[in-house]
């Protein structure tokens, strides 16, 4: 693992995320500036001490020095006002929350040289390439007729081999073939980014005309915005996509309580949310059929609601919860999140076994084998709609208390959130919770969409985009065994002399396993703390579907042991005693999923701060 | 971790094993003599190249060099031949087996030191030490009364902080306070080892007097031999233990079929195998109460053969499998494995949940929370039997499929694996398949014996028999994804020229969870391969309770790149995606269970062999 070049690969493709309290995190490389604020800033508190994060210092187009020196100090106070740092232009946002007896304060920081990286792309005219004709471009749309190409700006790409491999599915990107890519783009704006341009520029062949190019441009297929409507989401989450939006919550806002407010709920959006007029819940119904028996059979929602109320806690969890942490290895392809992509929550709504038994549907059928969950929210270049499978034993199971669910912490569910029906399957991924929940089918294949057959799997650390084969790897239904430090935050500040700091964080596992033990260190693992479990209330065994929380004041090895950064690790065990695996490297996967390694934050000894 | 001291600790106090197939294996440090067989033995093949194991080498009691010199091989042929080696007076008895195509042979060996030092024991006079009279010692009974002692030959031992922390539990080793251990170790000779003996003395207090000594001896206990009718046993098998007996089969045996034959499948009794008297299936039955409803029905076994005869494959794995390897990083308490205390069975017999219906019982009352299975077997000391629970869902849930086995692999039941009657729990530790079945009890609590409340569970590192409350841990049911590299074995000799290597062995995770993928690398985990695997038939998906066999043919890295010796590494992934841990160091536990970390194998490169 070298987290140096990894640091440098990212360093030109992404911006500095810095929080106003303690810690100046970089979204990319995760490295910490020490400073609690710069000082001139404004109403916050002077800077302590500070250091550039690794992606930026290595960073050519911000132009700094390999390690800025200290007296560079003012230049962050620069940076902090928006103003040039290092040859940076940057600028900077501030937001803030009172939550409790805390207030948090973030800011997004940019450089400009990255946002104007982003905002222009790829497909500059490229030198030493054949240029080649519109006639010619639009010719090139299967394997058959010479290879599969695209245009982006004044850029000629050949898709043929990449297509199979696309995060988002073979028949998406097709929908491009022959033509530009770029009306796609600007609705799945997660391509945006400068990892993706350079995926990209590595299948450059050759360049367009400016004509042509301008041609392409007034001619591309329009999508009036499908993301118009999107509800208002809180201003305390960290936002990782804008369309579709994903969305965490500050990790130490989240393990504070054992249900997670419902406006902090991670958001993982596939698709954009349905309109209003589309989930008019007095109009609402959900069919459910049985391959072999039953077509389409109507349930209105105001006839759910009639059935008995059920109730269970259960977090969800997104199958690329900690993906970042994996590029600090080498590289993976999926949206940024950090370890906020999962909340615990209260779900109410009916039974799936008791839908079944009051419309005397029993899928008793040996050759029933999963039952699909197909959603509302629509691809809007494709017409396709969200859906996934769970195997049919689990839905059938009264243990596994699958529900078709319309409450959410005795609230009606928000509109990120499914409104105004979603599955909830207890102990799963949460690509499986389907919202905007719209069919139920029982059938004998597993469901044939993306997200079931080429997405939400893992390889062996040795499968890459050359010889993956997504037919031999089970989808992920139940996650396995994991925790996660939220408080203190990575790179925050404690008082020289303290001698002990109290670790707070979540730990859970999928199917019904609950946690047995999170053992915590200070010292790298060579000893470890038994942390008090706070359990989710009344779950029987191996029917615990809530996560876990966890607290525990470790002592600190003193500073003469010691000196400088502490590293603080956790790990957890589950009721069949799995546990997680000690390195990032060994379960490292092309998509960044399942990312249950020991986690590790480092935190700062230093003079106090007075904020 | 550090090999060379542990070998040091060890090297005194355990024997030599050596295979006459390509390799001599230190049984404690799992060194390997590269040897095929040292020259000159009969009808062997010649030595090749071979080296001391490491414990040898280092050990004291045998008096060798550090290392010895390659020149040294015609002691080797000493040591092989039962003479002196190395001023160490050895002893040797070859074994032999013909299965399918291969003909394995093995050979005990065993230095004389150490067996002196294993057959006098300790409790040799000391000076320096207070003598204490016999009055005084029969008086030291309890906290209360001044401390509890023990007496082993002339040593006096006070055990007052040791009782908590016996592994075989407070109140059998009570049995000897005031008094001598002696006859009871005696019965329970896994005491029998240089480690317990240097547990005892640490706990040294004083001495008795010779005449003192005599009269304990004397006046002692006396138990008619409890292993007397012991069924016999494969000579196949590795003995880890003769009392209670305890062994596994070769691990090269163990991964050839699917079903293990009966006679090879690892045995792991807790105490004396019940008598024919006790176990006449003619007049055997087994008593069902249920706390608050029913007391004790009695079944005969000739009407549970009258049900419906279910059939189940399941892999039965011992708590402690691979608890060896443990003590590489700090000294366990435990029996010895290998990787072999693992099989795989067909088993038969009448499904827990028909016998209460037959019987017209419904333990519905939500009180009921377990159910405990109650051996025949029995401790001769303090007349306690065998006992063990599982929680009551599991029991009752059809998809667990809980047996009365009588059956196993289409046979009746052998003695060893409890004739004429089992519990099967497809999925749990093999402490909870209780065997000579003879009471089953739906119960309020958990079931109050040793190996329910005081064994058979697992913690953190950081835990040691000062700090250990176990109730702190829940009992071991479903047991963690595992693997092991079953062959080559740990040791062979490769060809210098060979460009691969097929390696065999076997993975398994508890609670129905199936393998997905099995990763083996031949360089250390830089690059790994996907093993085929045979998974167990007719399976349903999280009902997966066989195990499952894996192949897979490794590139080796070339001699120029890797010069040596190769480590062959395995890890599985089961089908809630939990993957095993890298490293021994961080699950070791105090009791040795619970060892999933990677399995990992050296094999040397060198001339072939010509058998």
């Amino acid at each position: 693992m070298d987290v140096v070049s990894a640091a440098d690969r990212e360093g030109e493709r992404d911006c500095v995320r810095a929080c106003g309290r303690q810690r100046w995190v970089c979204r990319c490389c995760r490295d910490v500036l020490r400073a609690s604020t710069p000082s001139g800033g404004g109403s916050r508190p002077g800077c302590q001490a500070w250091r550039w994060p690794r992606c930026m210092s290595l960073a050519t187009s911000v132009r700094v020095p390999q390690r800025a020196p200290r007296e560079a100090a003012p230049a962050l106070a620069a940076l902090g006002a928006g103003a040039a740092a290092a040859g940076a232009v940057c600028w900077w946002e501030q937001r803030e929350l009172e939550l409790g007896p805390l207030r948090h304060r973030w800011m997004d920081v940019r450089c400009d040289d990255a946002a104007k990286a982003v905002a222009s792309g790829p497909g500059q005219f490229k030198h030493g390439l054949p240029t080649y004709s519109r006639d010619q471009v639009v010719k090139h749309t299967s394997k058959q007729s010479g290879g599969i190409w695209v245009v982006y700006n004044q850029g000629i790409y050949d898709i043929t081999e990449f297509v199979e491999n696309h995060p988002g599915g073979a028949d998406r990107i097709m929908l491009a073939a022959g033509n530009t890519i770029q009306p796609f783009w600007n609705i799945y704006s997660q391509h945006k980014e400068e990892w993706v341009y350079e995926t990209l520029e590595e299948l450059r062949v050759g360049n367009l005309s400016a004509q042509d190019a301008a041609y392409f441009r007034e001619h591309a297929p329009h999508y009036s915005d499908p993301y118009a409507k999107e509800p208002k989401r809180d201003p305390t989450l960290l936002v990782r996509s804008e369309q579709p939006f994903t969305a965490e919550p500050p990790l130490d806002i989240l393990a504070q309580q054992m249900v997670t407010p419902t406006d902090l709920f991670y958001k993982r959006n596939h698709l954009p949310v349905p309109s209003p007029t589309e989930t008019d819940p007095s109009a609402y119904k959900v069919t459910l059929s049985v391959e072999g028996q039953t077509n389409g059979i109507s349930i209105a929602l105001s006839d759910l609601k009639k059935l008995p109320k059920h109730s269970v806690m259960s977090a969800v969890q997104c199958g690329g919860n900690r993906r970042d942490e994996f590029s600090t290895v080498k590289q993976v392809k999926g949206g940024h999140w950090d370890a906020g992509a999962i909340s615990n929550a209260v779900w109410s709504g009916a039974l799936l076994i008791d839908v079944l038994e009051s419309i005397g549907v029993s899928p008793s059928d040996p050759d029933i084998k999963h039952v699909e969950f197909i959603g509302l929210d629509k691809d809007p270049t494709t017409g396709v709609t969200y859906a996934a499978s769970v195997p049919v034993e689990m839905a059938l199971d009264p243990k596994s208390q699958v529900l078709l669910a319309y409450e959410m912490n005795d609230e009606e569910l928000p509109r990120d959130h499914g409104f105004p029906l979603r599955a909830v399957v207890p102990g799963v991924v949460g690509a499986r919770n389907v919202k905007w929940l719209s069919q139920i089918k029982f059938s004998h294949g597993e469901c044939d969409s993306h997200w079931q057959q080429s997405d939400y799997k893992s390889f062996s650390p040795s499968v890459d985009w050359s010889n993956v084969d997504y037919s031999k790897a089970p989808a992920i239904q139940e996650m396995p065994v994991t925790s996660t430090v939220c408080s203190p935050l990575h790179g925050a500040s404690i008082d020289a002399s303290a001698q002990s700091v109290t670790v707070r964080g979540y730990a859970y596992s999928g199917g019904g396993r609950g946690i047995i033990r999170v053992d915590v260190s200070a010292d790298g693992g060579k000893t470890w703390h038994d942390a008090t479990l706070q359990t989710p209330p009344d779950q029987k065994r191996n029917q615990v579907y809530g996560w876990t929380l966890w607290e525990v004041t470790l002592p600190l090895p003193t500073q003469a042991d010691a000196p400088g950064d502490i590293e603080i690790v956790c790990k957890a065990v589950d009721s069949q005693y799995n546990v997680q695996p000690e390195t990032l490297d060994s379960i490292w996967n092309i998509r960044g999923l399942l990312n249950n390694s020991w986690h590790r934050i480092t935190i700062h000894r230093g003079a106090a701060t007075t904020s």
